[in-house]
């Protein structure tokens, strides 16, 4: 990771990154997720009564909240999912994601068709359907799910849940929306960077190359709408028309952690579609968000920032969240390998 | 500040809290108050333009945002009428409180009457009204605008934001609530609290003591409703049955400052009532407080904290905020002055 070094010292860092230092990272990840995280969850967060699972859990596995939060719910079902489809089936990996499939798929949603935020234990709605990302994480589990079990109502889920999504692209929150007329309505970077990943899992895991051509127009839309060329920042909302807006808070802000998620979705889209073009352009932003986002103190990456360097109006803007470091290191692991460009080694 | 050291350094703190080292403080917060901050807002805040007040000031006084919040704006019209009424009216100071006055009666509320949550620069409205905490500022800035103006428009406009902020107990989010039937109600220590202060408020800038009796019953339902006193902690939200819920993250989570706040609310209502009793057991609960929320290791008081030690759903929870060291500052200070207990000079 040279980007936090001099460039002296990323030099010496860059020749010791041999596949001899590859491997141990890959076996360190390896014994990492299969030896501690996964046995910890495949034993705590199952809930064998109600169907589910138990997310927050202390260090010992202990629960200490019941309640069923949509995004959290879905990305175990596709986790334990994934685990199978990358590593073989094992029967209570699926089992578990079965579980959690059933239990979402018949209380999850409302008249609408759209996911709540949570539900309570049991499976009454707790929270309102809110988010659209509760739908987003619906159509990445559904799909993933159906990969490995071939259940073809799973198949139908992921494509439902995926218009569900589509659907509310100008009003994302529906009747919860508090921003009104006299705000400008903002285009946001994270619905289309989400978009650009469903497309890239629809068209996996479901084995349907008809998905590409909408990925890649996303991915292009995502590159020509939200990066700024001239100050080489990825703005989180422009304007409808298109224009960045310097004269407020939300105009002006920033999350790294997005921008570099939202670059490892497009290499990997324009990488399947054998773009290099795109995948060198997603290159040259993962190397320019390190640059802007990183903190020269300290160290790490922040979580939100001012396009000019103005107070920010979140408390917890310097943060160093764990969730933007493992975004960075997929971003620029998969840079490396699809450049090559030694800066990301 | 005795709290914040060992039983013996608290000692020898309390010899030194002679009159002369009050004086030092009041004269060091006099001079920053009058000499400092209050130009600097004098100068940077009016929007002589279109009425109401810039408030996201940079160091120099550039503004970085235009958009008026309603709990900022109100809270400049309480300000700068305040300081007539504290320190004599100067023409400057009233015209800078009309200013917010006239913009926010004018463009402020809804149909309903609700304040919005924010306007735009002109006036027109870009945040739903969607926090009850609007109309209680509304509140305080009228009732302190009427005292120093006579302007009997903003006594009426004082009232009707209360009887607006009253109606909203049970469901104070309105049409924006998200806690669905799946969750079961709570009532809000916040609410409460800022009930205790309005009556107060009312009382005091409307020279109008109808209201203490109910500021004596609100007082009374805080200390009786939120204060466990075995754990000795002041809880955010209990049951709508008055039980405390220590089985989900939002029944355990505690506001330490909202104590604190609350805590001076009451001691200064139960004062004013001639109840000392209630000054003595709304001084315990601030002891208790420092005790539970104060850092042992780093200093400082926690912004959000978890009843049973559990961790906390917000990232924020460990940051040491200003303003809820202004408030031990505050409830420390009444306390002493109050109780005359050495443990909190």
């Amino acid at each position: 990771m040279s980007f936090c070094a001099t460039q002296d010292t990323a030099s010496d860092v860059g020749k010791t990154t041999s596949m001899t230092s590859l491997d141990h990272y890959r076996n360190q990840y390896r014994a990492a997720l299969l030896d501690d995280c996964i046995p910890f969850w495949e034993k705590h967060c199952p809930d064998r009564d109600y169907g589910g699972y138990f997310t927050c859990l202390d260090r010992d596995g202990t629960v200490y909240d019941t309640e069923k939060f949509m995004w959290m719910q879905w990305r175990i079902v596709w986790m334990f999912s994934e685990l199978c489809s990358k590593l073989g089936t094992r029967t209570e990996w699926l089992d578990i994601a079965r579980l959690g499939y059933d239990f979402l798929t018949t209380h999850g949603k409302d008249d609408k068709g759209r996911y709540y935020f949570a539900l309570s234990r049991e499976g009454r709605p707790t929270m309102a359907p809110y988010s659209v990302y509760s739908d987003c994480f619906a159509v990445m589990g559904a799909a993933a799910y159906y990969r490995v079990s071939g259940d073809e109502a799973a198949r139908r889920e992921a494509l439902r849940a995926y218009n569900s999504y589509l659907s509310r692209e100008h009003r994302p929150k529906g009747e919860w929306t508090k921003e009104l007329e006299g705000r400008p309505p903002m285009r946001k970077l994270g619905f289309y960077m989400m978009k650009a990943n469903l497309l890239a899992v629809l068209e996996e895991c479901l084995s349907d190359p008809t998905f590409r051509a909408e990925a890649l127009a996303t991915v292009r839309y995502v590159l020509g709408t939200f990066w700024n060329p001239d100050m080489k920042v990825m703005f989180e909302f422009v304007r409808a028309d298109g224009s960045f807006d310097l004269e407020s808070m939300q105009g002006r802000h920033l999350t790294p952690g997005h921008a570099l998620e939202a670059m490892w979705f497009i290499m990997n889209s324009a990488y399947r579609a054998g773009e290099t073009q795109l995948v060198e352009r997603a290159a040259d932003v993962v190397r320019a968000t390190l640059d802007f986002g990183w903190d020269p103190e300290y160290g790490g990456i922040y979580y939100f920032m001012d396009a000019l360097g103005k107070p920010h109006v979140e408390l917890q803007w310097n943060m160093k969240l764990w969730w933007v470091h493992n975004e960075a290191l997929v971003a620029t692991a998969m840079a490396h390998q699809l450049t090559g460009r030694e800066e990301f080694a």
